[in-house]
């Protein structure tokens, strides 16, 4: 451990409500791809990558080369709303690389640089495209911390931190939240049924994955099922890819697998590549009723994150190879977990490069985050409970990497077993 | 005009919801200090600075310099809450510079990287703090676009943005709302009567110059009342600097002159100095209930952003040359203001390099700022009905810059008036 | 039908919101029993009792003497929360005749005499003895038409009458809301999972029969289970009974068949036993935190509603005579009901003297109701599509008439299904 | 005092909530007129009235007379919406002696039959019709206790009983609020400016009096500008004539003197004029966009009350002579008022027969209360910290009985103020 680092002033000054410094007691100072290196020069395998921010790994080389040109040139920095070279370029690249290739005519808004701003952007757009108040949203969800966004995320202890009632959602059962009822029947009822007291909501928001929830996986039929039923009662479906969109589940969008054509979609987080902030929300064309500046942000025009994006789409979107990648990678992934579920007793769940594992004891999946980050590998857990462990490396990280990182695990899985089974 | 400029993608691909471009039709390629350069090599003075967010300019060499040193040593970039060299060395130059100096006990909340996250990470803590759930907000204040912030927001085409009522907070009259009312009267019954019918308050939440709700200005003594009566009443005082803090008044806080001491301040836009995302959520100590992790952010840990934020305090905050510049460029500002409205009829309104002039015909304002943007000048409207030019140059503008800006400013008042006098 | 009658005055004067005048367009002038008199002088027989309200019959005779002597003695009439005679003699009678035999160990409070009041203040007591704002409610719920009632009921057309949105309720899916999935496994999860997004909840409010909601009757064992679940989480029941307490289950109230003791029951509807406002929110002893005149109300002191009330409660509450009937008859309507089932496949559901009969053909309910009435009949339907024709006749009825209303009724239905048959 | 009274069952049953037992510790047993009579013979002067309800004293003998009558002959007690008899009665009088010659083009709904009920159908027609959702009311206000109500009512301990936040309610200053300010001013202020953060209300909810509130008293010429403002912005005004309708100051209706033509009338109270429940929601004629059912309730058709209320208006209002009763009677009540208001230093407010003292000693109006009740005078206090000594005797009191009770009331305002002395 980390002891002689000089948190004083962290201890001193910032909030309690600080907390992976808590898990994690480093003081970094260097990043590079898969490796955070702390003060005292211990280097950590990052299976954790920002929390989904930094699906190209650390200041990705290509990514910084372009960075630091364009701070170097002078290039605009801040500019609102305002027309930059900058966000030119990141748009026409959005479109070109993302959007028309998948048919997607969408029209893109910039609703401030953070995931939160994206969701309380489309809630905000739902709300009044549709003239109603009331929006779905789905147990264990995570969709962000200002209240609109809060209102959605499922947290108890996040929510309670409102300090006000959380109002105009009505909460969904998530896929496999009953076990084998499928839950879609309950949201069918309730719509099709007019005195059901879920008054008619204007969207539902879904995240394909749950990554903070506990890696819940909604499966392919269930999301088209859903879609469709949306679609009958004319209520929007938002998807909210902060999380799982940008590669994580090896496809660009987490919804291009069950074919879904969601009609707004949230980015953030990897969608700089440079773990800068960033985020948009996108939407068919004609609901854009927006009027000019009816939603405005300071730092919505963030240009140094518009040159990372475009570097990153460029970089690695123009063809599959890193679809491809997060195929193979998937695959050693799930190999080691379903080698310790079979080892221990536990549940899988997973789909591309994020996974999680969930034993039967659940306990021990905080001991086996301590145990990975003493032996230098960087992994949180996730569940409302703290149960599930969650595995999130960087898209690119290195094979051989990959799999030391998964043998540290395995390690690590061992050990917490043993723990827990001398304190019973 | 920019007629060449191709701005084909932004018209094609951006939502409705874009503003300033179509103010400044220009794509903006550079900046340096207090000028942008659009892509066809024009130069534009900027009046403007990023509404707040450039009070150093535009790219200011000695924040670029620790920026491109920090990116090319491959400083960890994004961190969560986790511990980092960068926000270690941001910490410790907030306290030095900034909080000690000051007497400030207050505790420091990364609460997510822009101006609403931290308001509503203000408006969070208190009501956690005090149980209550009603917050005090005034007249034409502006605290953001997320469903908190908005709730305090007093714009009404933004509040309707929202698709859902706003709660949880009652509307007072700011300063001079009403002539010579002392607006704090009805405040006073408002809290003495146990039937007026507005619940206690968590929290009062202030801007001392309101700037977007047109450069309103509280006097000191109205602060001074204001605060105490908020102190009888256990009220929590909530400064919201992040348009006039970072020296925008004189002071590096707005609240300095009137020798107030919130019980939090939010400050965001200059922060970092360098027009990058960062905000800060600042409290007195013993306010500090809050649980680790019951508000987070992707965002909250950006360390490009700590970088130039300690270089502009190590910069700019040391000493007090920065203020008194401010000082002797206000007094440039507000004579050339005074003297329009000696000619043309006029209420001049600022504080240090926040001013404005809210002429007797209102809506010369706009042609004012287009005029402007011809002649190579930004200056952008502010109040409900863009009715006050409002001028927020960097605060290291040069004087002879300044000068110049002034002079253009001058033409582009007599041409505006002439303009609407042909027209009537 | 009663053409002649002159309606001018209710057309020209009364407001469009009207419903039961539309479905039984007659001027009533009379009614004793279970009989109705037009002006015309032609008789109906009354299935429907005051949606509850009338129990024991068109003014009692038994009840009208008390009343009308207590009148003319010039007894007190209006009190607010004065103590009178007559409320002494209603407080007493009903501790002897039905608290104390049951050993409920309650508090008796008056909160105005509609149902609704009582809604309002069970509400509001579960919320300050808690703390918490969020109540559950279920699917089909009808509980009344004031804010905090019409957040809890679920009927589309009278929520959309709020004009405001409707919030801390969350909604829960009743008995067989999901055909063979036990919903309370849902509740369960919800409660038990700290990220469901459902806020612990004051309460949960419960009609044992949803009667405007279908006729939706909870079975013992479920009730029981979730009972149960709300204890574990220290959750409080409030049981609505104002339209099936009173006997009209059979017991005095509907709960006591599953052997619950909800925390606050609330009665209305046939409580005054006279067809005039009355009606209580009881509590355990220990949920008494109001502090005087915490919650009032004008009517709170309707002194000739507790003097039939009493009577009401002497009369039929100091042995099980009317229990039994009850029985007897409910039995003479399921015979009935089955018969008509088995000829033209319908659900019938009902206990007490609640019954319902929902046919395969869902239109044929509002032919039936028109066709009875033209018989001389009144019933009336229930349920979000007014699909099941509900049958609620004074439990007093002689069993000649009941038998001859439900001949009637055959043959309404007879004539119905060939009239769609016809149509179709 | 009464001390004999067998008041167990009220100590031992009923709900903590109860109030005016607590001033009032007697067991009344008979009302007539002016006169309350306790269980051991005592005689009260009741200066009270029911709160407002009992205009016409106790057990009026020409309105009980058609009662019993009613009662007797099996007249339709509970009718819901049904068209009855007695309520085509009603309605035909009500046109005849209030709407008509008043030349008030009103619809008339039956909400429910208390005064709660009658808010809460105003309250949901204003943002029915608008589609607004916020609604002005002013400080001190009173409008029930059901949460649609209550968040327009002012008193702080009854709005803390709603045990959830109050929203959708913008409150202003009464007349006077502020001394010598025009509150309208702010109002005007609030709406004309887009940015004041108060969203466009559907109405404004008004009383012209404010009874509980303290007996605040609007003038015609404020109502008249508070009006003519509301028209200008489109804003509907709802008089909440509860409290102060039935010719309380005089006039059938309290807002005839300053020549309002209001959108929405609400009356209870005195309206069926023997102290049962009954209330009305009126408006124009093209506001009723009510859908049928859209609002309903049990007791909405409650006869007894119909007849009662018919009688009355047949009684009273068919000519003159009560409006200049209560003249004369309103004189002999001020002369009183002011002579003391003289002696002790005083504020003196009323219309008509609704008066109210406030002396510069305010703790003395509890005890003016509480020796009235020892001396056989049944008064109350209001206001905020019950500072207000209120005068509503029945409009129908004898001219010697009224001056019989000013007598005992200036010999308790002497007391209280020895008493006061003695202790200070």
């Amino acid at each position: 451990m980390d002891t002689q680092a000089d948190t004083r002033i962290f201890d001193q000054l910032e909030s309690e409500v600080r907390s992976y410094c808590r898990m994690w007691p480093a003081v970094f100072t260097k990043a590079q791809g898969h490796t955070l290196t702390a003060e005292d020069g211990r280097e950590y395998l990052d299976f954790f990558a920002g929390a989904g921010a930094l699906n190209y790994g650390h200041n990705n080389p290509k990514l910084k080369e372009q960075l630091v040109e364009y701070i170097q040139k002078d290039g605009v920095t801040h500019s609102l709303d305002m027309m930059t070279e900058a966000k030119r370029e990141f748009l026409q690249t959005l479109d070109d690389v993302v959007l028309s290739p998948r048919g997607l005519d969408y029209k893109v808004m910039l609703p401030g640089p953070t995931g939160t701003n994206a969701v309380e952007a489309a809630l905000k757009l739902a709300r009044l495209v549709t003239g109603r108040t009331n929006v779905l949203a789905f147990t264990n969800a995570f969709h962000g911390m200002t209240l609109g966004s809060l209102a959605v995320t499922g947290n108890g202890s996040k929510r309670a931190g409102a300090g006000v009632p959380l109002s105009n959602v009505t909460r969904m059962p998530f896929h496999r939240y009953l076990g084998e009822t499928d839950t879609i029947d309950l949201l069918e009822q309730h719509l099709d049924d007019s005195s059901s007291g879920v008054d008619k909501p204007a969207a539902l928001i879904l995240e394909t994955v749950q990554a903070e929830g506990g890696i819940n996986i909604a499966t392919n039929p269930w999301l088209r099922r859903l879609q469709n039923l949306l679609k009958r009662h004319e209520i929007l479906l938002i998807v909210d890819d902060i999380q799982v969109g940008c590669g994580r589940t090896g496809k660009f969008f987490s919804f291009e697998a069950a074919n879904l054509d969601p009609d707004i979609v949230c980015l953030s987080k990897s969608l700089s590549g440079y773990g800068v902030p960033l985020s948009v929300t996108m939407f068919r064309r004609e609901l854009d009723v927006w009027e000019p500046g009816k939603h405005n942000g300071t730092f919505r025009g963030h240009n140094l994150a518009f040159v990372t994006a475009t570097a990153a789409l460029n970089e690695y979107w123009r063809d599959d190879e890193l679809t491809k990648a997060v195929g193979r990678k998937s695959s050693t992934v799930q190999e080691t977990l379903h080698s310790l579920a079979d080892e221990y007793g536990a549940q899988v769940r997973g789909r591309g490069m994020i996974n999680g594992i969930e034993f039967e004891t659940p306990e021990v999946a905080p001991l086996i985050s301590q145990a990975a980050f003493e032996r230098g590998l960087l992994v949180e857990t996730a569940g409302a409970n703290d149960q599930v462990v969650k595995l999130i490396p960087p898209l690119t990280i290195d094979e051989d990497e990959l799999a030391r990182g998964l043998g540290l695990l395995e390690e690590c899985v061992h050990d917490a077993h043993r723990e827990v089974a001398v304190a019973s």
